[in-house]
């Protein structure tokens, strides 16, 4: 309904509802005469750069907790669901599978209804329409997770929501991905220390007590998982070392951030362009692919750019448990977003 | 399976299942031993033009009690929700974000599984399949929205499930739109006369108390949302001023309805090609898009007829509250039709 | 996450978070202090080959008792159900809106999440995407739904998969049609002795009473049907008479299985290309389309095999009690395997 309103002019007297009207009135079942449409902004997850370490920790740690909760600890309590009756919509202007069906998953746990609107159900990226969706779909939803393109999308969805927005990859920030691979790095020292095979206590330590410290290597492209990993690894006390070819930069507002960390917590930071050097010493060595979707075009310049750059897939990959918290941690952040208010 | 009986002709003694019988049928776990396979039809929500003043009023309030419940009234009460376990089937053959969002999240709030099922999802529109989506999908869910083509479709879809149908948009009508339109229109005027900003209290007056003796004025098509409005406005008492382009007609038995309602309770109804005529002292315009979905071909021809028809997009334009409000009255339909049983 | 793990060489001190680790480490909620990793093997269900004739009569006999509670004993019982926070991916390499249907609004009645992935969704069909999306997505999802080409699929789908996975229809085998095939039969034969109209009492009754003996006539395709009856008929005691072109012939493992199984029962088992020789004698003809989604290149050809294969479409069909059938023996078929853990 497009529509302007002019000044009430005239009523009419229209007695054929008259009668009715006492009647009718009297049905109204709300007890509160008036309710305040103030309200404060919600809290978003757009990057783990808007949060503290200990906000990182614990978000990792309730992911754990939650992991045990929902995969051990069987039968789940018969309680109300905290989500029962919410919606959450998922905006994905780009196919992810492992994303979507976590996110889904994770939802559905809680109680909720996730709505999941690709690119051929709804226009993202059109900056008027953009702003449009924010207000109509955020006026109708509990929560939105969203894959954008150029991050400015992420920031204006944010900003325009009425509802929390979860970033589920920008051109710029991937803080999901990041949650995910932490939560898979603190199983991983935790079990290796313990040595109890065929046993899951990582719930028993704080993630705190194994993450600083470590050394992670970066081996790729100049990326979005990068960027987030600068904001994040330094702040947490996770020394980082990152092997991109020549010519492939992170943003300068990002390097900036890191090495600020790295200065405060001691963590070292390096940028290199040799991707032995960045796996020397390293605990885990990250990576990813250098052809996204949508870079189609320029893949044999990349296959020249990132010649040197394969990483052994190991035995010891951690690819299968990373996609399986990846379930947890987002499913710690919709918790926290849309449970509890904050991060 | 495509099957015919034939007359049973023979039965074979098999002792292999004889022992287990008697073990078996003792499973059953129904005490009753019968129950009828004849149940009344379902109620359904095509046009408004099949419902009563009063009816239409009820359902407009139900929809504000529902949105002071759900958006203002948290946390909500603990209950079995009424919808648990439904689904309710979506069968777009159009894309509509709004709609969509609104309906799923209406589901979700009572309890449901809201199925969109699109164009690439399903067949509608072909006669014959139709009428076996319409046997089948009805047979398995527990209600149906649907977003169809021609008129003829949904009353088809109607006549033919076994659930309760709404129309989300026909060539013909448009009243789930036409509803949001009355409650954002009930809000705007109850919160103008009241004068406290940023205060609800539009719950605790009967929209038949507000919207009677109103002006609207329809600038724009002859489509299928003037339609819903004619089939309603005159028999709520507010009076209704269309202006069209010369050539743009609304069907004869629309017309025919506006006419005996205004006849009845005294509601003045105008037809006009001149836009500033239809907007003088009108207390809202209504205008919609002049090119739909499936339009773009005759796209010339109806910028030159609607030359002059152009609205001011106002800053009191209350396009935004009347999405949101899409869907509260969704609910409110949804509510009447699968959990009370009747509108 | 690509990734992989060398020795841990060092642990940087970093004194930013020792002193919030005690604190933190207090909000562990857990009591539980560790939980084995090693799960049995989930169950599947592939074909009813795999399965007994009193597994499957009792799995006819479950979905007509799922049925009458769900249809005819409502109000549905207020407890929580059990599906509740529950995920089902349904992974469709091709549509099928009556499975989709059947399978989400089940899904949705025992109150879980059914996630639907077609193949714009999520790629199917190469072997090693396959096994990465069976890892991956049984890691998040608490059941499989999927509706695959070559039989190698979901078996590869099923030996990876760490949650149940169903098969809603591959190559070589279709069992949800022929369950609520059975469950068609039992309700036609058994309300036929009744003799009441109106009235449903087939709950009253189990299976194993009413369908050994029948015999059942297949005209059409030598296709996934034709075998999944060839693998279930002849064990339940059901005489199978099917007559295809010349020719089109079954998997020989499966006409093994089904000899094998008519020697044990003494069910008669006949294969001719005359139809009226299949018909005769029959209690119910079933047929299928002959030309299947993908098999349009050779539609002349078949057209010509197929020739005197028409099947008079009968008052008396049973197409429309069997689309609303698979529903009730899907349902079964999940609460089988995810919550009572087998058939």
């Amino acid at each position: 309904m497009s529509s302007f309103m002019k000044p009430l002019t005239q009523r009419a007297s229209l007695t054929a509802h008259q009668a009715t009207r006492t009647v009718l009135a009297s049905t109204l079942t709300q007890h509160q005469r008036s309710f305040s449409t103030v309200t404060p902004p919600p809290a978003h997850f757009i990057t783990t750069a808007d949060y503290t370490a200990d906000q990182l920790f614990n978000l990792v740690d309730r992911a754990i907790q939650l992991k045990v909760e929902a995969k051990y600890q069987y039968p789940q309590p018969s309680r109300e669901r905290p989500l029962a009756g919410k919606t959450m919509a998922l905006l994905f202007s780009k196919l992810s599978t492992r994303t979507r069906v976590a996110t889904e998953s994770s939802v559905a746990y809680l109680g909720g209804h996730a709505m999941f609107l690709g690119s051929r159900d709804i226009q993202l990226g059109v900056n008027e329409s953009l702003l449009d969706t924010s207000r109509v779909v955020s006026s109708m939803v509990d929560g939105i997770m969203a894959r954008v393109g150029e991050h400015e999308e992420i920031e204006l969805l944010a900003k325009e929501s009425k509802v929390p927005v979860i970033n589920a990859l920008s051109a710029k920030y991937h803080p999901t991905q990041i949650l995910a691979d932490l939560m898979t790095l603190h199983e991983h020292i935790h079990h290796r220390q313990q040595g109890k095979k065929d046993q899951y206590t990582a719930h028993t330590q704080h993630p705190s007590e194994t993450l600083p410290g470590l050394k992670v290597a970066w081996v790729g492209d100049a990326n979005n998982i990068l960027q987030e990993m600068l904001v994040s690894f330094p702040k947490l006390g996770i020394h980082l070392s990152a092997a991109t070819p020549q010519g492939y930069h992170c943003d300068q507002d990002v390097v900036a951030l890191a090495k600020a960390d790295s200065e405060r917590t001691l963590a070292k930071l390096e940028f290199t362009t040799q991707p032995q050097q960045a796996i020397k010493d390293a605990d885990v060595v990250v990576t990813d692919t250098w052809i996204s979707m949508g870079q189609e075009e320029e893949k044999a310049k990349r296959l020249r750019d990132f010649a040197g750059y394969q990483v052994f897939y190991s035995d010891r990959s951690l690819v299968f448990p990373e996609a399986e918290n990846r379930k947890w941690t987002i499913m710690a952040v919709i918790d926290a977003l849309m449970v509890k208010g904050s991060i």
